[in-house]
């Protein structure tokens, strides 16, 4: 019934393990359909090696439930569902322990706006949550991993600044779809990786001054965008 | 007579050097068949690129004496051997020279549970062990190599934390056969390097709070797991 | 009509994605033709994957008035037209997000003259520029960015040090034609890595002395030029 | 007439490559056969995507003086022939500018036995030497290399620690042919990407034990040796 979504989910976790995002089994991308009410993701600990495009799962967004699939959906499905009932605008998810995005993540400190390749991409800071609590990770530790996600958007568009680091974990990004979380989750990395080397090189380097980064994003989004061949 | 198991040993050995952990011939890979009393382990010196099953060396646990192959045992054998003996658990054994692995163990530090992705994979701290002293070298230092590890395994569980740093030398990692093993030695290399770049950012970062390092550990490990498709 | 200016572009543009220097479309390349008054660019936000020679955009060097090509031109162009203008003697111009000279731009310093490999190739320091102000921003910053770097070679010859890095966006690079240009990136790119992994092994370390700056570019460079095979 | 010694350096110069240890044309292999007098090189910038065996250039140790082959010799020629003529051991020479290594001469600091991946093939430091002076830069730059080289070297065995570092510019390593100097600048380049590392983890890090230096070195070289399968 979803073989088109399907279909985009599978290339969109595959072109994941090709950018060399993930060790083993360690990503997870999902696509949602608003008009249909659900989302495909990744079947958990399957290798990318052998993945196919039969093998994603297909649930609802409202209550997780499994509509679609023979496998058992990865084990941050919840996090993912969470995340589509409180973001509306985002109809794409992907989660990696990426290198550097991850140590950052580990570092427990947020990705200030260093240069203009982050600011192409990112509004303001990456967002850095807090801990998930006892409390909650005993009440449902994947659940409220989106909850400490949505509490570190407060007053932030998660389209505009399309990635969050959870503390100790590691970064989950977003999109208009599948395809597009993962590219800005191959941004993300390099702007991490980026920002690592600069502190290595200054460690007292400033962050880009506001006009820039305002040029710089609009210059790539919204109605005056000229970068491109006009297609977004 | 001890083909399969032969077979298993240099396939292992293969996939450490296919993930890029060896350096020409800096590691080795055995595992143990306990009823047979025996384990298999790679020649010493062999390139990687020439390597063939009928090279694997088989030694009797028990005395380290051989009992199939031609050709000499990796160096490193009676390290092997005797930690098959002390960790009756264990039945794979990798030993590598991986570039950030072998960093923190020249740097005489224990890793530090940083993140998740040490979590899921390694209970507390990854061991450093003292230096083997100078008598101990004197007396048969890859034997007392062994001894300088199972001291730093002293109320610890092998196979919980299945990789240890020897001081100013480098890892060894362990599972539940060679391939496992492996498996854990390339987890460790990226949880050390995450680790490294994690302290170039924030040299006063902290460790992962225990309720979600037992959270991550126990999601992949024992009896509750639910992560994967149920095979384990 | 600017068949073969186009396809060097072209070339010139894919050498610089083979040698891994940009992720996405993170790059650009051109290259004048003086006597024609045109130079040809790279197009805005096609994927290097698909990039074909016809699709190379020829502009006049004058007033970057469109003179060849259907697809929009990258929209750094008039970054590189005012430079054509400001530098005579520079034919080639890439621009790239390469990560460590993006990093030291970040970082929102020049590079010091700390080895060989930076002699061999570039006088003095890699200049840093200022950041381009906000009423040059507005006024027009990809035609401002070009002031900054001008401003940063006052007493400079831009193909003695071909290479800048604007400061929080990353580098461009100069050569006599668009290959050299490439070339020029990946040699900043490696200088750039060696004098981070310095200052990482040593805060303070110190430049080469100016006897063996000035042997490094001499035995490669000018009339006395002994590198090679005599074709330069 | 030379064309076994030719074909073998030409292999030697091919393996720097494949082991990504030079960008474009930044190294240089040479091997001497004493009983002719003679030593054969990598030609002055030849691209290694277009090197031939014929290209090598042979040249005579006592005075450097061309025998066979087109094309110059590299510009590091005075430097391998005045090695040759000082260390009557050493018959094969590499010159790179691989990344770690030239790091750590840019840095000016020798790199300590921190590990056992050292102590295995350098006895004690790699010795960093000093800036060759202007003096003798004007008397002949590549020639003086040498002379600063051999300093560095007094009292040690360039066989037992094949390796050192000129100051501010980068390794040259030493070995029994060609090969064998490509094989360990291929180990220097790990052992100086490990140490730096291992500081950035650890500012203090100790030098390995003496004891663990001696076994390590002795059980791969030398009478006693018993790694490997007796062919050494």
């Amino acid at each position: 019934m979803f073989e088109a979504l399907k279909q985009r989910v599978y290339e969109a976790n595959m072109e994941l393990y090709k950018r060399n995002m993930v060790l083993y089994t360690w990503g997870n991308v999902s696509e949602a359909d608003r008009e249909a009410g659900v989302f495909a993701i990744k079947p958990s600990g399957v290798p990318y090696e052998t993945l196919k495009p039969e093998d994603i799962v297909v649930l609802k967004i409202e209550n997780g439930e499994k509509v679609e699939g023979d496998l058992n959906p990865s084990s941050d499905t919840p996090t993912h569902a969470e995340l589509y009932r409180k973001f509306e605008s985002v109809n794409g998810i992907t989660h990696t322990h990426s290198t550097h995005a991850t140590a950052w993540a580990q570092a427990g400190k947020s990705i200030p706006c260093y240069g203009t390749t982050h600011a192409d991409y990112f509004r303001g800071d990456i967002p850095i949550t807090r801990y998930v609590s006892r409390e909650e990770t005993e009440r449902g530790y994947e659940h409220e991993t989106a909850t400490v996600i949505a509490e570190a958007f407060e007053g932030k568009n998660p389209l505009h600044t399309p990635a969050v680091l959870v503390k100790g974990h590691g970064p989950f990004t977003f999109g208009k779809d599948g395809a597009n979380s993962v590219y800005n989750a191959v941004v993300l990395e390099e702007v991490a990786k980026m920002a690592m080397i600069m502190l290595s090189v200054n460690q007292t380097s400033n962050e880009l001054p506001a006009h820039i980064q305002d040029k710089h994003f609009y210059r790539k989004h919204g109605p005056n965008a000229y970068y491109g061949q006009g297609k977004h």
